[in-house]
C-alpha cells in the first residue's frame, strides 16, 4: 500500500509517498481502508521529531481515519467487512490502509461524508473531553477558548453553542479570524494581538472571570489564564505551544478554589479512550448526524500531497481543517 | 459572655479574656453555648493579621465548637434547646457562646464526648473534603499527606485507613514524631529534614508516584510534589506554609495529565459548606460513634489561657488536637 513515510524528521519536504507493508489486524482491531485522513497540528509535531507515537502505535503520521472496514483481527464482533467507520488512531493515518482498535471505532451516519467524518475525531472528542467531560461544563457558565480559529476551538464553539446554549463562549483568534469564529458561535472575541485578553475577560465577565479555560499556549498564558478564572475557574491545559515553565501563583489558586488538569488525549491508556469515544459517539455523533454541526473544511489534498498540506497549516492562515484524500 | 479578643494583631501576648457582648441568632441560626472549642492553625494566622474571617463572620478567633444549643433563630428546625451540637463556624469559637448557621451544624453521637467533637469538625471535614469528595480517592490507590503530624494530617491518615482500607498511605513528618504517625495508620513515612521526600516516593512506588497528595506547603514543595505524582495524579493545595509563587512545569504536567487542585474550606459559599457537612455527617460521624476513628488530644485549655494554647501550637511538639474549655 502507499503511506506518507519521512525520510528523516524535519520540515514538509522529508515527507515522501512510499510503498509500505499493508498492516495486518491484530487482536480486536480492524483494517480500514482509508478514504479521507486529516491534518491535526500534532502531525505537524510528530513530522518534526517531537511527538513520537504511544508504544506500539504505527510511526507513520495521522491520528484519524475515515473509510471502509477491510478486514478485521481476532475478537472483533462490533462491525462488518463494508462498514463505513471513523477511527480514533495512534498513528497511522496518511496511508491507504490503517488499523484501530473497533473500540476507537464509530459507525458514520449515513447522512455524513468520509470527508465530514474524518474531521471528528481528534477535534470534537478533544473538545469534549476537556470541555464536557473534564472540565464538566454545563448550564450558565462561562468559556474562554484560545485560537478560536483552531480545529479544537472551532469545535469546542460549535460544541458549547449546541449541547450548552446557556454557556457563554468568549474565543481569541487573530485579527483576520474574528469574524469567522463569531459566525461560528462565539458570542465574544478577543484580538490576541491587539488586545489583554485578561484585562477583556475581566470587562467582558464584569470582574468575575470566567469558569473554564481551553488552552493550548501554556507558559506564556500561564499568568493571564488565572487571573481570567472566576472562582472555582478550572483551566483545561491541552497545550504548551507558548513555552512549557511558567511561574504560578499558589496562594491566589488556593484561595479562589482554581484548578489546572493536564490533559492529552492521544497518550491515554486504550481503555479510556474507549470510554471517552462511547460517550461521544451517544452524545455527539448524532448531532452530526442530523447535521446541528458540521465540521468546517477549508481544503483538501490527495494523500501523495500531504507535504503541501503541512505548508498550508504551517503558514497558518486556514479555518478549518485540512483533508487528505485516497479518492484522487 | 467571655471570649478571647486581640488588642491587634500580633503574637500571643495580644489576646485578651474579655466580656463582649452575647451574639443573639438570626435567620437559619443557632446560639451554642460553647463547652470545648478547639486551636487550628488558620487562628495563629489570623492572630497575627493576615487571615480575616470572611464577610458577616465573628472577627473572634476560633473554627469550630461542641456545646448545647442554648437558643435558635427564626427558621429553624432540626435542633432544639439542649440538643448536643458540634459546629463548624467562620469565627467565634474562642468565646462562652457562638452562633452558627443550622445548616454547619451535626448532632453529637451520645458516646462522642463534647471534647472529642470540638475535634472533629475542621481537621476532619478539611480531610474528608480534599481527599474524598475533590480528591475523589477510593480502593487501591496510593496518598501522600505531608506534615503527618499536624491536625488536618492526622485526620487525613485516619480516614484513609478507615474509608478506604486498600489505600496506601505515605506520610512526611518529622524524626520525633515519625513514629507516632506510623502509629496512626501510615504505611511508610519519610523524615523531611533527612530525607528528600520525591526520591523515598519513587523508591516506595517503584517509579509509579502517588495518585494523590495533601500539601499544605506549597511554593517549596510544589516541584517535588509534581515530580511525585504519578500519572493523573493530583495535587490537593490547601496551604501555602512554604510559600507562596513557584514555577511549574506545564509539559510535563500535560503529558502525564496530572491536575493541581486549589482548595479552602473556610471561605466556601454557605450553601457549599453546608452539603459538605451533610456528606460528612451521613459518611463520617458514624465512624466516631462507634468509635472506629477517635481524635487524638494533645492538651487541653481553659479557654482563658488561649494564649497558651497558641505558644504550644507555635512551638510545634505537640502530636494531636489543642483543645479549649469553658469548664474549668
Amino acid at each position: 500500500m502507499k503511506a506518507i513515510t519521512l525520510r528523516e524528521f524535519g520540515g514538509p519536504e522529508m515527507m515522501q509517498y512510499s510503498e509500505v507493508e499493508m498492516p495486518v489486524p491484530g487482536d480486536g482491531q480492524i483494517l480500514i481502508k482509508v478514504i479521507n485522513s486529516s491534518v491535526n497540528r500534532p502531525d505537524v509535531i510528530q513530522r518534526q521529531g517531537n511527538y513520537p507515537p504511544p508504544p506500539g502505535d504505527s510511526e507513520i503520521l495521522g491520528l484519524e481515519v475515515a473509510g471502509v472496514v477491510e478486514s478485521m483481527g481476532a475478537n472483533t464482533s462490533r462491525f462488518q467487512t463494508g462498514d463505513r467507520v471513523v477511527a480514533l488512531v495512534g498513528g497511522g493515518g496518511y496511508a491507504q490502509y490503517a488499523l484501530a482498535l473497533q473500540d476507537h471505532c464509530m459507525s458514520i451516519p449515513q447522512s455524513v461524508s468520509f470527508e465530514q467524518a474524518a474531521c471528528i475525531c481528534e477535534t470534537y472528542i478533544t473538545a469534549y473531553l476537556n470541555l464536557f467531560i473534564l472540565g464538566e461544563l454545563q448550564g450558565k457558565k462561562s468559556v474562554l477558548i484560545h485560537g478560536g480559529g483552531g480545529g479544537v476551538a472551532t469545535a469546542a464553539i460549535q460544541l458549547c453553542k449546541t449541547l450548552s446554549p446557556e454557556t457563554e463562549v468568549i474565543a481569541t483568534a487573530s485579527s483576520n479570524k474574528l469574524d469567522r469564529v463569531r459566525s461560528q458561535g462565539a458570542d465574544h472575541v478577543i484580538d490576541y494581538r491587539e488586545q489583554n485578553f485578561a484585562d477583556e475577560i475581566r470587562q467582558i465577565t464584569a470582574k468575575r472571570g470566567v469558569d473554564i479555560i481551553l488552552d493550548h499556549i501554556g507558559a506564556k498564558y500561564l499568568e493571564p489564564n488565572m487571573k481570567s478564572l472566576a472562582l472555582a475557574g478550572t483551566l483545561m491545559l491541552i497545550g504548551v505551544m507558548g513555552g512549557i515553565k511558567a511561574e504560578l501563583n499558589l496562594a491566589t489558586m488556593m484561595v479562589k478554589r482554581q484548578r489546572i488538569i493536564g490533559s492529552v488525549l492521544r497518550s491515554r491508556p486504550i481503555h479510556e479512550k474507549a470510554a471517552i469515544i462511547d460517550q461521544f459517539e451517544s452524545s455527539v455523533m448524532p448531532l452530526f448526524a442530523s447535521a446541528k454541526i458540521e465540521p468546517l473544511i477549508d481544503a483538501r489534498f490527495p494523500l501523495k500531497d500531504a507535504a503541501q498540506a503541512h505548508e498550508l497549516m504551517e503558514r497558518g492562515g486556514h479555518f478549518g481543517k485540512i483533508i487528505l484524500s485516497n479518492q484522487d
